[in-house]
């Protein structure tokens, strides 16, 4: 299949390099040539402008840093050059308000559009590893199935409207913030007591046995949360996007208020670039712990 | 071993019975012999009176269901009871506070004491499955462990202390009420968005992989909380210690307010029996959904 | 001073009646001359367009609904209308990014603008006894404090930049909220106790002797919230806008989400024409009481 | 009236005095003479043992530290040692749990007793200006009122259960601690838009014209929790009392939560000699500020 792909981050890249493996005939949007090297012996096509990127490509997927960033490119370009045939795949994570109006847009214009946001960091997105939540119009689903089984384990499917992908993806991230202020305070209250930290996630990975536990337990019972793989002032803005889902459904979600507060403290306090697992740190201090 | 249990409710009856299995020379204290009858071919000694049941035991188990009645049972005979020899196992979840009156009793009486409280449900405890936290004086441990092995599938450790292997139980006691009050809301921002439950539940266990979010996955996504495994009013008793126990550490546990919350509106609209997973019901209900 | 004022609702009615009885040289933007009877023998001059209410003002009264009717108005046609010398006074409750974006646009067209909301309900206002908030530029604000002494008992001055006074503003309506909240937790306490709420009430004005706390404290006692003189839905919006300057200057205030939660919940309830103070009997019904 | 007073602290001594003044027949408890200097020229008995302090009393008011204080005194001989005609009048702030035990061992023993906690500061308590709450049976309260009016500007009356005036304390309390909540959150938002507090406490003032915000607001504006007129320690003990009769009455009190957490903060930062307004600073460092 002719696929463009749009947004060679710490995500992408690698997302993309694994479209190549799989056979797909790639091009990648890139001001410099410096990404192709990632991809050995399967080298994409490079396009420096997007109405070229946009030529002749079946598919075209994106993976931006934010709204903003989706939106300055489908405005700028990407919505004029994309093929009547062709359907744009949109893989970040983004507001519903956006992801609404993403779909309004395509629409007007009779272009098929896709969210396909994904779970996993970058070693996931490496090993093909994701796992994908696929919603838009049936037909289109099924025509993509095989570019995403190419970058991941798994896929979700979400019915005809893309948004509720994003809503599905928006929740789960909720779910990780909720499970960093969890164990959080719980460790707090295990190191107020002297019980070694690591000690108690061992109990705590012999009840919930998830691997998701077991990573962020010990980043957090071993105060590692400089590493940033995935930023306080991402995860701050993701639960923006959360809470104003939330308003606009009428759910009150106390807990996600409080994730929020926290790691508006991490901002506050000049730690935007922490890994958002800083949020236990800040529960941690709020009890007197360094 | 000479083995005596005191307990034989949902969980203790099927623990002392795996006992029995393993070989150990048991001696069940309770007033009928009804119980009996779940031993099969391996009947237990049957003692209606306290002081019989303790007598010529090297090891005695309780499993009761909360502080008062470990209290009753302790102070109404077994610290007069216990031979000099003996230990005293005690694996039900207590207060920190009652713990360590426990040790400090036993202590004064030169008797030994370990605090063993478990995870696991009813249906765990029958398949020897339960999982064990243990603390008090490493060679009381060591002669226990093959009584715990009998029961469980496997031990964890919390050094001499044996109110820090009940502060572990509650902190993750307050681990579940969280997840709870996590899918809790995260299921009424899905319902409302027309996402069904389960859904969305199948993508939390893609990414979280752990047979409790899939459990209490499904109950909340099919809202069965009728059933009671482990009631509300049994689970607001917990956080309630959590809280007691935070306070003390002067440890602020934002969330486990929150779940300490919900759980009281559950009780005071009458659901006190109900299965503690009714805490994801307040959350939605907050929502306007039934 | 030739005054112009633009909205005349429950709350600028009143208070462009107490203009004209001061003496000002009114004119009304009204599609209908129905207002005027309000106005007895001081009748203004009544403009039923934009363009012309505006022409000869020397002073320029907004008081509208919210954000985008301001933004309507400016946008459709205030900007370009107003004169030269003439000074626009916004006294509605805005966002502070509305505030900056107004400030903004009026200093690029060279146009004087001032910020100056407003303490009181309709009652108030008629009685000539607002508490006005005021920013914007020295000279400026010099120029219209005759105007607002004719609609107010006081005056607080907040500097030069006209988004202090709304921020100043929305943190009182903050305080607000919170009041509720405060008294809706309460009198749940009181009422479980048979504690009979306004006795309870009384006992609260003997200590803080506010009347403000007197008049929502009855309310409150007497669940007086069907009346809807200042709107759940209207004090939700408050709230949003609270949170996102708290959200824009890393302020965590977990107080505010509270009170926006059950905001939300009135809302998902069908209660969003009720008086704000529905807050109070949403805290209640935690408790299980209707 | 012969009036033996106990407790002669910060609250107690001033307001001793003033039953003096009143030319009430006084004896009061105490190890040392010293507190006899405050009564100038109308010097009460002074009695070194409880037994002596109590003969001929007609009226034995208690105004001690806390729940273990006044137990320790009743338990400790004022049981014993109360007239058959005597009333015992408790005016500590005090739990609930242990209003109820008092009540119930008077009965036992035939002893009148009544509730009666105060608001105020010790400025309020020498100024006779303390406000009073005033619970028992109706004829005891006809009795002890002229005491009372000695000590305080007026008195509130909650019927025949002691232990219903000790609620009312309770609640009030709560509202100050939420009140101050309230204040911290709004003046970290202010100061963080570079608004003078004290500016934006005057605003406040107008709107709610209460002594009791320009008190705290004054405080709070200024930093000047460290006077610790009413400490931090103290004000968390309340609130544990407020929790623990929310909790048993079955009504969820999310802001009383909140209050605690952040004094469990101050706690935890070894703050707990400071004023409780130490909560507003909690508040405003959460934001990052000094």
């Amino acid at each position: 299949m002719k696929v463009t792909f749009i947004g060679l981050g710490a995500m992408g890249l690698p997302m993309a390099v694994n479209l190549a493996r799989a056979g797909h005939e790639m091009t990648v949007f890139n001001r410099s040539p410096k990404p192709l090297d990632a991809f050995a012996d399967r080298p994409p096509r490079l396009a420096g402008d997007l109405r070229t990127a946009l030529e002749g490509a079946e598919a075209v997927l994106t993976m931006l840093a934010d709204d903003d960033a989706l939106e300055a490119v489908v405005q700028g370009g990407l919505l004029d050059g994309l093929g009547a045939g062709a359907v744009h795949v949109a893989m970040s994570t983004i507001s519903i308000a956006t992801a609404r109006r993403m779909a309004a847009m395509h629409a007007e214009r009779g272009r098929a559009y896709l969210a396909a946001p994904v779970f996993g960091r970058p070693d996931a997105a490496a090993a093909g590893k994701l796992w994908i939540l696929l919603a838009g119009e049936a037909g289109q689903r099924a025509r993509v199935r095989p570019l995403l089984e190419a970058m991941g384990r798994g896929i979700s499917e979400f019915g005809d409207e893309p948004w509720r992908a994003n809503l599905v993806k928006l929740g789960n991230n909720f779910l990780l913030a909720a499970m960093i202020e969890t164990l959080g305070e719980a460790v707090a209250l295990m190191r107020k007591a002297d019980i070694p930290p690591q000690d108690f996630i061992d109990a705590v990975n012999n009840l919930f046995q998830s691997p998701v536990y077991a990573n962020y337990g010990g980043m957090i019972a071993e105060g590692r949360d400089e590493a940033g793989l995935f930023k306080a002032s991402l995860g701050l803005k993701d639960l923006r996007l959360v809470l104003a889902a939330a308003d606009a459904l009428a759910v009150p979600m106390p807990l996600a208020g409080l994730a929020h507060d926290g790691l508006l403290t991490a901002m506050a306090l000049g730690r935007g670039d922490a890994d958002w697992s800083v949020l236990a740190r800040v529960a941690q201090e709020r009890a007197g712990l360094r």
